[in-house]
C-alpha cells in the first residue's frame, strides 16, 4: 500500500502551543524597558510594572503548565481540538495588553483608568478559560482522542479548574471597584495554592519517562 | 556502507513555518500595547485596534490550519518547495503591517488613509496567496513528494481555496473604495464559514493518530 | 491493555526553554534600533548598547549551552522539575530590561543611574542562578531522573558553577561603586573563561551522536 | 547497565537555530510599524524600509536555507560546533539592526549617514560569515561528525560560499562609497543568482524522505 504514515497532528499543535506561550512569556519584559537612563527612584517608582510582569509571568507559566499536562493525555487532534486551542492561544496571547494597562494605570492612572484595566484583565482571562472549558470537555467525552481510560476524569476535573479560574476572575474584578490595587494581588496566593497543589501531586513521576 | 540516515527537510520546514507563524500570532499585540494610561474612554475608543487584531489572528491562526494539515501530506521538501514556503511565510510575517495601518486608519486617518491601508491588505493577501497556489500545484503534479495518493486531490482542492483567498481580497478591495469598514468586515463571515467548513469535515480525526 | 505512551514531559520542557531562550536572545536587537537616521558619530557614541549587547547574548547564549548539556542528562520532569525551571527561564526572560538599563545610563545617565543599573543586572543574575542551583540540587539526589549514575556527580558540579555565578555577581556588584563600567566588563573574561573551559572539554564528543 | 541514551546536542542546535531564525525573520516587519494614519503618500515615500525589509528577508531567509542542508549533514555537536555556531546566530541576530539604520538612512539621512549605515550592514554580513567559514572548515575535517563521506567535500564548498558572501559585502562596501543605494541593491542579484542555483540543484530530492 502507498498510504505512509502522516506526522500527527497534536504534535504540531504541541509545538505550536509551546511557541506561542514562550513568545508571550518574552514579550512582557518590552514593557519593562525604558527610554532613557533611570534613577534609582524612577526604579523604585515603577513598582507597579514589576507587580504586572510577575502576575503575567506567572500566568502564562501556568497556562503552559496546565496546558504540557493536558496534551500529554490527548493523541488526536481534530479541527474542533485545534479551533479551541486557539481559542486558548487567543486569549493567552492577549495577556500582555491588560499587563500593560494595568502598569500605566497604577503608574499614572485615575481610578477609573484602574477599574478598567482590572475589567480587561478579567475578560481575557474568561477569553482563555471559557474555550478552555469547553475543550476539557470535549476531550472528556472522546476516550478514542486520548491516551488512557484514566484521562478522561482528568480532563472533567481539569474543567472545574478552568471554571475556578472564571470564578476567581469575577471575584477578583467585584473587588476591583473596591480596590483594583487589592484585586490585582489576590491573583498572587491562588496562583500559590495552584503551585503547592502541583508539587504535592507525585504521580506524574512515576508515569513519566522519556524513553 | 558509513552513510547515516539524514534528518528530512520537510521536519525543519514544519517546525521552522510553525515558528515563523507562532511568533507573528504573538507580535499582533504589540499595536495593543499603550504608552500610558488608558481611560475607559479611551479603552472603548480604541475599537478599530480590536477589529484589526480580530481580523489578523483569524488570518494567521487560518493560515496555521492549513499549512499544518498540508504538510502533513508532505512527506519530502525540495529547494523549490522550501522556497515557495519562504514565499507564503513572507506574506504572513507582514500581516502585522497592514494591520496597524488599518488600526491608525480607522482611528484617526481620512478616508484615502483608510482605502490605503485596505490596498497593503490587499496586496499582502496575495503576497500570501500566490506563491501558495504554485505551492499547491507543484506538488499536486509530484505523487513522490506526498504521502499517499488521495493527496493529489487534496492539493488541487488546496489550490482553489488559495485562489478563492486572492478572489476575496480583490472583492474586498473593491468594496473598499465604497466602505473601508466594510471591506474589513468582510472577512469575519469568510473566516466564519472557513471554521464551519472545517469543523463539519470529520475524515481527520479517523487518520490521524499519535503513535 | 488500553494505556498508550505519553509524550514526556522533559521533551516539551526543553523545547518550551529552547524557545524562551531563542526569543530572549533575539528580542535583545530590538534596543539598537534607531528612531531616525543615524550620524556615524552618533553609531559610535553608541557603543554602550553593543558592550550591554554583547554581554546579554553572551548570558543568554551560556545559559542556552549550560541548560542543552543538563537536559541531555536529564530523562524525566515532575512538577518541581518544572517549576524550578520555570524560575530560571524567569530570570532569563528578564535579561533585556538590566541590558536596556546598563545601556542608558552608561550613555546620557548619572553615576547613580549607573550603579543601579548594575544592581538591577546583579539580582536578575541571583534570580537566574538561585533557583538553577536548587535543581542542581535536587537532580543530583534523584537518580532515577538521570540518564546515568555519572550524572549526579554532574549536577553537584553543576551546582558549584550556578553558586560561582551568583558570587561573581555579588563581586561585580561590590565594583559598580568604585566604576559601574568596570563592573560590567568584568563579565566579558568570566565568559571568556566558561568558552575557553567548554572547549577544552573533549568528552561529550565520544558520547554524543544522533542516531 | 544502566546508562540511558541521550538526545543529541545536534538535534537541540537545530531547534533552537531554527527558533532564532524565525523569530529574526518576523522581528523585521517591527519597523514597518506606523505609530500615525499614513496617507498613501507616506506609503509611497516609505520605499526604502520595503527595500530593507526584503533584502533582510531575503538574508534571514537564505541564512535558514543554507543552516538547514548544512545541519542534516552533521550527526554530532561538540561545543566547538556550538560555540560557532552561536557565532553565526549573532550575526544573524543582529540583521534587523543595519536594517533600521538602512530604512531611516534612505528616508530622511545624508550621505554619511547612508555610507554608516552600508558599512554596518557589512561588519554584520562579516559577523555572520567568518564563523560560519570557521565551523564549515572544522566540520569538513571531521568526517566522524558528518552522516556521509560526501558531505566533507560539500562543507569546503560552502567554506568557499561563505567566503564569497564576505568578498560581496567587501566589494557592496567599496560600492556604498559613489552610491549608498547601488551597494544595497546589488544584494538582490546575488540573493536572485543564489535562489536559481538551489532551485538547479536536483540532488537532494532522491535523499531526502520523511521514514
Amino acid at each position: 500500500m502507498a498510504t505512509r504514515k502522516r506526522p500527527p497532528a497534536i504534535a504540531r499543535l504541541r509545538s505550536f502551543s509551546d511557541a506561542v506561550l514562550a513568545i508571550v512569556l518574552t514579550l512582557l519584559v518590552l514593557e519593562l524597558l525604558p527610554d532613557v537612563a533611570q534613577s534609582p527612584r524612577a526604579l523604585l517608582d515603577n513598582w507597579p510594572s514589576y507587580l504586572a510582569y510577575l502576575t503575567a509571568f506567572l500566568t502564562i507559566g501556568s497556562v503552559w503548565v496546565n496546558h504540557t499536562e493536558q496534551m500529554s493525555r490527548v493523541r488526536r487532534a481534530n479541527p474542533v481540538v485545534m479551533f479551541l486551542n486557539l481559542g486558548v492561544l487567543l486569549g493567552a496571547s492577549l495577556v500582555p495588553w491588560p499587563t500593560a494597562l494595568i502598569s500605566h494605570a497604577l503608574k499614572d492612572g485615575t481610578r477609573a483608568d484602574q477599574i478598567a484595566a482590572m475589567v480587561v484583565f478579567t475578560l481575557v482571562a474568561c477569553l482563555l478559560s471559557v474555550p478552555w472549558v469547553a475543550l476539557d470537555l470535549y476531550l472528556a467525552r472522546r476516550p478514542q482522542f486520548l491516551a488512557s481510560p484514566e484521562d478522561a476524569p482528568w480532563m472533567r476535573r481539569h474543567a472545574l479548574t478552568s471554571a475556578a479560574t472564571i470564578l476567581t476572575a469575577l471575584v477578583s474584578l467585584g473587588i476591583a471597584f473596591i480596590s483594583p490595587l487589592v484585586s490585582l494581588l489576590i491573583y498572587l496566593p491562588v496562583f500559590a495554592a495552584f503551585i503547592v497543589a502541583r508539587l504535592l501531586e507525585r504521580a506524574p513521576v512515576e508515569a513519566d519517562d522519556d524513553e
